[in-house]
């Protein structure tokens, strides 16, 4: 587990954009569980971050100074900004982000990676059916909060693992989850989610992995899918961890697992808006933010929100929006 | 590992067929290694086979009585009829064969379960294009070769993992391989590996599990495909395995595992017939039987196929064709 003293503020004078470039000052950064494994050093989904370099994430800011007529001074945008105040940033890789649709801050959330991540891991890697169990784990979190609802959306029956008493109520009484429970005290995760999923499991929506997958997969149905979104509870392992073998299950149950990185469906975005956007205003997905202020508070956010503290998307409030 | 002793030679009247039903004489008896996890009792993909039961499999024969218009006496005809000299059989379990196209005992080979195996196994739930690299696991067996086979015909880069130096040679030099070892002799499976499929992995059809795969996972290309067909390591564990976790691995590599049943493409077998048999014809697939003779000797052959002592395709031959 990262520790406060992992990271250092380090104050340096404003940057300058150059040709083709912009200059953002943050409003919002994103704290997500994906930076978790971008930290330690080994192969991973990304380059990572080195230490003595800027962290990572999701940003969403407003342009101070452009040097490209796609950017304007005053456009609020999202990008990979990183951990800091002001940020230069090539205009090719800023998404505009239009306030008068949604709060700024949905740009990191329901209609920004995390809604992404949802619409295609769960519509493209699962297939959810009308009548069909889906099961979600870190169901309160950013993703699976919304992964629960799409497939609420497409008429599942929807059943979400969470870390709190509180969480399951949250997804339970506020997104309207079918079920949950708290893994957390619960001792035989495979007779709860029996109990709860009495016509067995046909999609799995895996942020965890785990004991709590292996209690799942036991339960799969015939020609089930399992998306495979992260694995928050392997990414402080110091080895590797075993488990059960899962090859004869998947052949039994002539099941599909397939990993997925959200950029694997860029070209399909303006899609995934449409109908995020949508459905957010149709208030058929719902959302919660829990919003810690101030750049110097992001490695206490972030550690926080690894430990599963927060109820809702954790974000970084950086400035407010002019 | 089941032994001689588990099995009984029972003689008992030779049966008659009712209505609807015919009676067949088995010529050749299939074994195969999914007849192993049908023995033990717990859930598995079929019913199983209970104590004191006939042994369930394949089997191919002639009719020597028929009470249904779709058979006559003299067919040659396919299907589950386990292992005995005569079996009764519903006219709609029976598939013909026919004599003049290929000797029968291809009937549960290249043109039977494990030619259909390979063949949806391979191509629709791995879909291989021209290029890239195949690794196949028990590559001389039944739907191993064929399956190497298949893919240096779609112009793949074809590897096969075997238990005997014999075998390795065979599926070379005989099946036209680009490459393989023998996991018995090689200490370091992702080594040799590495060595082997210099450009990664994109495709590899399971047929064993356990450490011989966790080393190819461990080599898999960006989107890779596994098709999960069999688990002749796990077989005879007295307890579920343990193994590394995979599911980091999926995501970082936006991989795809499922396991399949081939009767999930019964719909099609008449598609894949047409293509195993012009690629039989062409020379273009080719294959080795290893025949046991006699009824009684079906125990030996069937752990001995287990134990991988046979290169091509075990049968025991009942009786002569007439």
């Amino acid at each position: 587990m990262p520790k406060e003293s992992d990271f250092r503020l380090v104050e340096s004078p404003k940057p300058h954009a150059g040709a083709g470039e912009a200059l953002v000052r943050a409003l919002y950064l994103s704290v997500d569980p994906y930076m978790r494994p971008l930290m330690s050093g080994h192969s991973s989904y990304a380059r990572g971050v080195q230490v003595g370099e800027v962290m990572v994430g999701g940003a969403v800011g407003v342009v101070v100074e452009s040097n490209d007529p796609r950017i304007a001074q005053g456009d609020v945008v999202s990008a990979m900004l990183g951990w800091q105040d002001y940020a230069v940033a090539h205009a090719r890789s800023l998404h505009h982000v239009d306030p008068q649709q949604a709060p700024v801050s949905t740009a990191l959330y329901v209609l920004g990676v995390p809604g992404l991540t949802a619409y295609f891991g769960l519509l493209d890697i699962c297939h959810p059916q009308p009548g069909e169990t889906v099961v979600v784990s870190a169901a309160a979190g950013a993703v699976g909060s919304l992964v629960g609802q799409i497939a609420r959306i497409k008429r599942c029956r929807v059943v979400g693992i969470a870390g709190s008493d509180e969480k399951v109520r949250y997804v339970c009484q506020d997104l309207g989850f079918d079920g949950g429970f708290n893994y957390r005290e619960t001792a035989d995760y495979e007779s709860k989610l029996k109990e709860l999923c009495p016509n067995g499991i046909d999609v799995y929506f895996d942020n965890v992995g785990g004991p709590v997958t292996d209690a799942v997969l036991r339960l799969i149905n015939n020609r089930a899918r399992v998306a495979v979104c992260g694995q928050i509870s392997q990414y402080n392992a110091e080895r590797p961890d075993v488990g059960p073998r899962w090859f004869g299950q998947l052949i039994v149950r002539q099941a599909r697992v397939e990993g997925f990185l959200v950029h694997q469906f860029s070209d399909r975005y303006d899609e995934a808006y449409r109908h995020l956007s949508a459905w957010l205003h149709e208030n058929r997905l719902r959302y919660r933010e829990d919003i810690v202020e101030g750049l110097e508070n992001a490695p206490r956010a972030f550690i926080g929100m690894l430990e599963g503290r927060n109820i809702g998307k954790r974000l970084v409030k950086i400035a407010d929006v002019q």
